[in-house]
């Protein structure tokens, strides 16, 4: 005797986007019957064909049409264009009905979905701390938010409808195998800011650093980039857009953290200088502390050098 | 008919240090038979004991004892331990044997070696562009050298017998699977001042940022650590004592290295406070560049997100 089938956790869901995430989401909804039906839509209409051609759902060439009868409409574009997909979805969206996105930015993502959401919509903003360094449709696969987890952002002070709806949208991502967490906007941006845009910015200024130098040739600085420039330029080869949105939407917290990094380097600077040997062993120490923490956290594996020896031992 | 073995490079290689990188040599040379014989000695009693349980080679208490008829001895230590390793084998080595190292600052390891090696003993300094974040005699693995560069950075001027000598030691790397480099030690002292030990320094300091904040909690950056922090968090889990040792021997390039990356940083941070777009984005995508060429060089895997998904896929 098997066992019942679980119902899906919502009907129809749009996906806004089909890029690394919007086409991860669609797959996944396929593999775990997550939702009844995807429909899709992408601003670009090459995409829009390699989603028909992946057969990722129904692909429709309008945004507002993609966006009808749907429970659930999820913004999968970068920070900058969540306001202009909101606003085309808009017309469509029935009462009742979710507005979601993806972004990594929660308070901007909230401000541009709540401008353009009609009335008894319910404006729900997420964030899956998932992805990789690639990009576009084909990157996708359906198990990108497996274990990974997802946090919503909802809106302080609103009503058991709104609660309601929002189960709903933790039970369609708890399917997808994402782990929910719920968090309060300003503080998943801070949070964001330093475990996630900050390592963006470094590596993407330490990449740009190495190619600028006069006196060591950029083919030198890939050639023995192994010992340890290839990790920083694995997560500097991540979509530009994206991040550029990013760094322009959590300005604040951002220029926060980076301040206190370069308050920190500049310390640093200071014990290379003076030759403080002590200084340095005791900061190079903590850090091999926090590498633990993250292995027994589940959040990166213990195989070294990322498994890349692995294959020829 | 098989092929006729191919004669060993050396005949008695001697390590000083059995560490990540000293016990990866002795595995290699007995997988590849790059040397006749291999005699160990490494300061701490433990280690020592480590590598005869894990029958490195023939493991000696004394550091002269295990250096007596070496062909080469090859001192695999932090930067800072070098020339109290080279003084220690002195009375043992025999003129026309090779003294080298590991370690990742030439001029410095060479200066070290050169204060106390007696005449007639070829003192050819060397850095292999491999390794992991992890240490001790049991983190070593017979292939942690293969098709990975070696870098020897010989002394100058030098006669025909020191020739003679560093084309030994060449055929003895290449013969554990390294390609070898030759290079003039300052400018290697650069190259890896902005491809391995900026990168270093960098992780090891968003880390501790990251651990210091009073708005995010250390478990709140382990958690969501998967948006790129806990890529910084492998390469700052290496040893200590070796990257104290690093910033204190190739202080110059590193902070040269370290005052362009600040200069870089600091354009950055203005163009996220004026939010300037283009700049950003003309800067990201030029990251992305770079990144396609170390994947072309073969210096990195472009598996995404390091192959950490493909077991779940």
């Amino acid at each position: 005797m098997s066992a019942p089938p679980v119902p899906p956790a919502l009907g129809r869901v749009t996906l806004i986007g089909a890029g690394l995430i919007g086409s991860s989401i669609a797959r996944a909804v396929r593999a775990t019957g997550a939702a009844d039906e995807v429909c899709l839509h992408d601003a670009d209409a090459q995409v829009r064909a390699r989603a028909r051609a992946l057969d990722l759902g129904t692909v429709h060439d309008d945004a507002a049409q993609a966006a009808e009868r749907a429970d659930a409409v999820i913004l999968c574009v970068p920070m900058g264009a969540i306001g202009a997909a909101a606003a085309a979805c808009a017309p469509a969206l029935r009462a009742g009905a979710i507005l979601t996105d993806v972004g990594s930015v929660k308070a901007g993502a909230a401000e541009a979905m709540l401008a353009h959401a009609p009335p008894g919509v319910h404006v729900i903003p997420g964030h899956p701390i998932a992805g990789t360094e690639l990009s576009g449709p084909d990157a996708g696969f359906a198990d990108l938010f497996r274990d990974r987890w997802m946090i919503l952002t909802p809106q302080e002070g609103a009503g058991t409808e709104y609660h309601a709806a929002t189960a709903r949208l933790e039970a369609f991502w708890t399917r997808l195998g994402a782990r929910v967490e719920v968090m309060d906007a300003a503080h998943h941006d801070r949070v964001l800011a330093i475990t996630s845009h900050l390592p963006h910015l470094i590596a993407f200024n330490i990449v740009a650093t190495a190619a600028d130098l006069e006196t060591v040739t950029e083919s030198e600085v890939v050639k023995y980039s192994a010992g340890g420039f290839r990790d920083f330029t694995r997560i500097a080869a991540s979509d530009p857009v994206m991040w550029r949105d990013v760094f322009l939407t959590n300005r604040e917290a951002v220029l926060e953290m980076l301040g206190r990094f370069s308050e920190d380097l500049a310390a640093l600077q200071r014990a290379i200088r003076w030759g403080d040997g002590e200084a340095l062993h005791a900061l190079f120490s903590r850090a091999r502390h926090v590498r633990r923490e993250v292995i027994e956290a589940g959040q990166d594996s213990a195989v070294p050098n990322f498994g890349r020896d692995t294959s020829s031992r």
